[in-house]
């Protein structure tokens, strides 16, 4: 199968060499705006060479949208302009407003709207892992606009690489990726701007960061382009949860103030719980 | 060399593994207030048997601090009463209010207050890694007020143990291990309540739970025995380091609140140069 990825970073290359590794794609055609990474991509043979748009959608039997959401939302309605047979899936990590954007669209039922639950703090194409998917759960959104074959396409193919599959409406699964994703981006941008700011000794940090340290902090390392779009399009849930946890902050905070250690043992035992769901 | 270790899980424990694993330990005897804890840590060959304090004392050559810091703030006074030629060390994540505690007694030289930085969010014998120490940093604190032959034990001890050496004062300690370690368990106890609290679906949360949120929420999982004493005795530096994170999301939630998406991408770029500190 003739596979075209747009957006060749580090989830479009890791689904190039997931696919090629598995024998889905014959051959990966890459679409990609940043000359610099689409050579890479071409070195690093995640793509075997990149072409204008047009002629990607013009040669592909698939098309994998995996640039930033905000492009992905100017590109999907424009690929499905001009594909026939051809089936349309992305990968982004919010999933109303690209929905949205291409509801009325006539050729609506080619594109499968997805989600595969995998990332690190990295980017560009030499992020790029080929195991990147594997026993990861994926989420696949408002299935019924879906035309059947090319829902069936796209479920096979996450079959391929090992992902499990997660059926849910749009709007739902950006309110659950704010809880469980989105807001730790921020808790860990924030941080990382904490111990920047209040930290003058560099070398101390350097020195004593610890395992926990490096965990939570680890996220803030993930990019602009790529995240403030998710936080743009998200907005409404992410402004929820991240008021609830400021709420959180302040308990800790009052409990400290007023040396109510009893409350700050409940706060951390009520914490504990995520062992119940987190193993 | 005959070693009493007080307390004897996660620290304790793994300190108990590696300084056996080494060739430090001839014989190493626990003591142990917690009966299913003793059981344990003799079960699993972290000690060769658990005594009361006193026969620990009389007959190891080496004492280790190994409980809670609210404990060990009450045991190495009375321990520094009972030596004589021992030596003594802790592996507390707070060093002021300790040192501060035996600043005047008599055998003050032959204690020496230390911080090996490493742990894990789980705690108790079974918990024990015999490698945990390597390749990491440990602190020690105001060395001028131990003994020259107790710091040069407890350092060889460590260099045994693979670890590098820091030295700095009890205080400025506490105010690095603020920034870059207890203000993470706090944020990262907050985010578990934010979202046990917001998500009701915990299939949801265990489904879709991405490696980024279990990195940022593993900390919650530490437990409220150790925590919350390091937060009692910490407590200035961490709302000095709190007051400012909670004020770092608030800039995050005005620039949503805002739509100001220039300056949520400036923030995000500030918060990517914690890469210049941790590779």
């Amino acid at each position: 199968m003739k596979i075209a990825i747009t957006g060749t970073g580090l989830i479009g290359g890791s689904m190039a060499l997931a696919l090629r590794a598995k024998g889905v794609a014959s051959h990966i055609i890459g679409v990609e705006n940043n000359h610099d990474n689409a050579v890479k991509a071409v070195g690093l043979g995640l793509v075997d060479k990149c072409v204008e748009l047009d002629e990607a959608i013009a040669t592909a039997d698939l098309i994998i949208l995996a640039t930033p959401i905000n492009t992905a939302e100017l590109l999907l309605p424009i690929i499905l302009d001009k594909v026939n047979r051809q089936v349309v899936f992305d990968v982004g990590s919010t999933k109303k407003s690209l929905c949205d954007a291409v509801a009325q669209h006539p050729k609506r039922g080619r594109f499968v709207a997805t989600h595969p639950m995998w990332g690190t703090e990295n980017s560009g194409p030499s992020a790029a892992i080929s195991t990147a998917f594997v026993q990861k759960a994926s989420v696949i959104c408002n299935k019924n606009d879906s035309d059947e074959d090319a829902l069936q396409l796209v479920e096979k193919i996450y079959g391929i690489l090992q992902m499990h599959l997660l059926y849910m409406e749009a709007g739902a699964h950006d309110m659950h990726v704010a809880y469980i994703s989105h807001i730790s981006h921020i808790t860990s941008f924030a941080l990382a701007n904490t111990v920047l700011e209040k930290e003058k000794e560099e070398d101390a940090i350097f020195e004593l960061a610890s395992a926990g340290f490096e965990s939570t902090v680890r996220l803030a390392k993930s990019n602009a382009a790529m995240w403030v779009p998710i936080f743009m399009q998200n907005r409404e849930n992410i402004l929820d949860v991240l008021n609830e946890h400021i709420t959180q902050l302040r308990k800790f905070k009052s409990s400290l103030e007023k040396e109510n250690y009893e409350y700050l043992g409940e706060l951390i035992e009520k914490a504990n719980g995520i062992r119940r769901i987190l193993k």
